[in-house]
């Protein structure tokens, strides 16, 4: 218990995000006694997700700077797509990756990893939809319910979360 | 981690059930290892959450034997008000509640509690919109994050679930 205290988590939100991939990890970290950010397009705003609970982003992508991180999960659903249109977002991952800081994501997640240009050789999985852009990419994919490759932890499904978050919790006590 | 294997956990559920409260303890309770049978009024059917997300029961209220169980979880939201109107869901939780057995609840649910004629003289706490409810049934009501009178553990919203997760895993590690 409070295995993450001290540690603190961007968690990154946009609309259409998967519920359970959002809030798991939410209180799941909270749980483990984390800090967590809630970041998206714009501060303060309200997203909503697939089924349409709210969540609201306590900072923007642009805010974010990775000294301040020691880990980022990005949750799922088609709040992705949206994601990796932003130029901040993909910063901010891509520097939590060049750092070796923890960079989890799930199911459909992996988009926003992909355009950061981060998974390149690396061992991952996601949802079988974006299988095949993980490949194209360079991924090394696996049908597993969690991948670990260093600093890189994915998952595929909501189903998988136990073992996601067991996983990232397991990172930091290594 | 997997400081539940070997426990068996009921989740309850009807329509209207509150989406995190519901959710956080099916992921977490799997993440420790636990086995986790969701009971509603029917084997089967879908219930659906205030917002709307679906959860499944694999059982109903009726097969539900207290001796198979190590505890019983019961999340809020309007759910409760429908799980008090079984008499097989009161005769459950009081069961439990007779073997000394984990009863937690939140928020709303104190409603089943109530009609199970187990809450009287106990420490517990809830929502704020029923505590009068739960003070006529003779509980001794405290405005706290979770509260634990030996087996009965009790929580006042979703903002409080990883405080409620903890206490719930710290009783069977006690």
């Amino acid at each position: 218990m409070n295995e993450l205290r001290g540690k603190k988590f961007a968690l990154l939100v946009e609309n259409l995000y998967d519920e359970h991939e959002f809030w798991y990890p939410r209180h799941r970290l909270k749980e483990a006694g984390a800090a967590v950010v809630v970041a998206g397009t714009e501060a303060g705003k309200e997203y909503h997700g697939k089924v349409g609970m709210l969540a609201t982003a306590d900072a923007a992508f642009s805010d974010l700077k990775a000294e301040d991180f020691d880990g980022v999960i990005i949750p799922g659903g088609f709040a992705p797509d949206y994601m990796r249109r932003s130029d901040a977002a993909k910063a901010f991952v891509k520097a939590m990756n060049d750092r070796g800081k923890l960079v989890a994501f799930i199911c459909h997640a992996g988009w926003l990893p992909i355009s950061a240009g981060i998974v390149k050789g690396r061992k991952a999985t996601s949802v079988g939809a974006i299988k095949d852009d993980m490949v194209n990419a360079g991924a090394e994919w696996h049908d597993a319910p969690v991948v670990v490759d260093k600093n890189m932890i994915t998952s595929r499904r909501p189903d998988d979360l136990p073992e996601f978050m067991k996983a990232v919790i397991a990172f930091f006590g290594s």
